[in-house]
């Protein structure tokens, strides 16, 4: 128990912000931790805790979405892998690496048979990591993300040999990967991001076919059919709003719209992000028999394929056929700051703090 | 060759009319018949000609829709049931019923074989008809909207034993016959109607669990939540707009949205109709992996399977287990404002034209 302390630094919820979060959304308090662990228990130093743009959904008061709102002066939680640093659970001994939906803390102390976060997401042990991988990647191309790109794509956007595939927010954590596997499958690929160095970096290193800059191209809808001049089989959406609009007007016959994310709508109003309001694009649907799906990566019917999905996009990241990218802030103070920086397009690739300072 | 007159009566387009048609936007012409068929072609007696929302689609200049325009000053064309009263082609003989998209006349001469509409809309004989059913079913539940209820419902919504199943437009020829294979497939469902007569007849003599006139019923997503007390599992859509945004806030984890018509839309812009606006809901279809698909009946697919959805619609009908009701006008020259009517709601289930006055 040398290395638990008396107390760590923890990140709390100040208030459910209306509009766009801000770093007074946020507290930095000190909360204790016991002197010693009860049987069953495990102390955690965290490593790497990953940043979301989905945790916004979770800063609204009475939200009723997939996951209950945060409680207000109770740490945020999200995706952290941790070292072990003390064990009274046969399952853990000290060194392991785990992953769970944990509290901003920079050290945790829970009972893994307890703790609340439930299968899939009950703590578990990255003892399968590929070598050489860095375990930052548990909350990106081989974590959540990762699986909501492989899911949301495969199985939603079906994406065929030839067939044309845009993606929006496409330098994201999320869009980035998506992009890449719809290359692996044999499709054209187009990709939205919001700044010229994105760009960039999706056409020459991440061999996008094409991409555009949507603050800076002009129309947007002269935009999309120009990179896509075959039209769009399929269309990953991360953001939703214009670049959605723009898209669904160039969706083929049978093309697939899979709904990921809605980023930018996520700030719109306190608590309502369907307060926004867009052209009705349902006659299109209609007309060419388009199927447009929503998901939440934690379906049950994919969470018993997760092992699958796991190791192949294990496969792709070692062999180098996915190139991850990550933007890295360091300290569990700098949480907030890289969460806000998801929705000023800060990041390219995922997001991810590096709480401790000898993380792996 | 007896029964073939010199001419015949047509409605032809008279412009493309921007918002609702009107009377004006057709003309009654008199064309010239030929005075003897040449080799493989069929006079034809129309005696049911049916009036569908879609035909308002192709009343658009340039419209990209999955169908042409109509051609300016050409007869319009729809579902059509005729006698043959002259052939020359073996497939068809004097006094046999056959449907097609034929223009709108009173007597038609085409060649089957090279008839342009093409399968599964080429001239089909009503060999298999049941007894005792009239033949103005074969362009409504033993027809496109029987097949587009069929499909829409089964294959798209695919309602299970339990669930809730909300459909718009409930009165109309489409969504009388989805809510009443939604009650044979063992699911409590609700409907919306504009007036209180129809509401009166989903109720009482198709067995809908409920409905409301969203006319007068007030708020409508209080209507529709206190309608579905267990939200929405299926929501079949004849309509758009409001009626679809307030059921969208009540479907349920993994519901389906089948989007079969959008009658809110069609007139709302000459040549746009995507170009009135609504909340955006994508964020509901994230957080609740729901599934919104488009359709139109046609898809190939789907064509395939047509002989065993009309034999299951046959039997339903025959053995009283699906209640078909018509609005009927008499005379081709009814048959420009039998379709406007259905834009003010005129019609409760079917709307159809009897041509001929003997029709069967």
């Amino acid at each position: 128990m040398s290395q638990l302390p008396a107390s760590t630094k923890a990140i709390t919820l100040a208030h459910y912000p209306k509009g766009l979060p801000t770093l007074d959304t946020f507290h930095t308090v000190e909360l204790p931790l016991p002197a010693e662990l009860q049987p069953g228990e495990v102390a955690l130093r965290a490593e790497w805790l990953s940043v979301d743009p989905y945790l916004r959904g979770r800063m609204r008061e009475g939200a009723k979405s997939y996951v209950p709102p945060f409680e207000l002066n109770k740490p945020i939680v999200s995706g952290i892998v941790a070292r072990v640093i003390a064990s009274k659970d046969d399952n853990f001994k000290v060194g392991d690496r785990a992953i769970s939906l944990l509290p901003w803390q920079d050290y945790i102390v829970i009972n893994p048979s307890t703790h609340p976060a439930g299968p899939p997401f009950s703590l578990q042990k990255l003892d399968k990591f590929p070598p050489g991988v860095s375990f930052s990647n548990a909350v990106g191309a081989l974590g959540m993300p990762g699986l909501t790109a492989y899911f949301g794509l495969l199985d939603i956007g079906d994406p065929k040999e030839g067939e044309t595939v845009f993606v929006s927010g496409a330098a994201g954590a999320v869009g980035s990967l998506v992009g890449q596997i719809a290359k692996l499958k044999g499709c054209r690929v187009v990709g939205s991001a919001g700044d010229d160095e994105k760009v960039a970096w999706l056409k020459e290193e991440l061999g996008f076919d094409d991409a555009f800059n949507y603050k800076t191209v002009g129309d947007l809808n002269e935009a999309v059919a120009k990179a896509c001049p075959k039209g769009v089989d399929v269309y990953f959406d991360n953001v939703g709003g214009a670049i959605s609009d723009a898209v669904t007007l160039q969706i083929n016959p049978y093309g697939r719209i899979s709904v990921c994310g809605q980023i930018s709508a996520y700030n719109e109003d306190g608590s309502n992000p369907t307060a926004t309001t867009g052209p009705r694009h349902d006659w299109i649907l209609l007309t060419r028999n388009v199927k447009k799906e929503g998901f939440i990566v934690g379906r049950p019917a994919w969470a018993k394929r997760y092992p699958e999905a796991l190791a192949q996009l294990a496969g792709w990241v070692a062999s180098g056929q996915i190139k991850v990218r990550e933007t890295v802030v360091e300290g569990l103070e700098s949480a907030p700051k890289a969460f806000l920086n998801l929705f000023d397009g800060s990041n390219t690739g995922k997001m991810v703090v590096k709480v401790a300072a000898d993380a792996q």
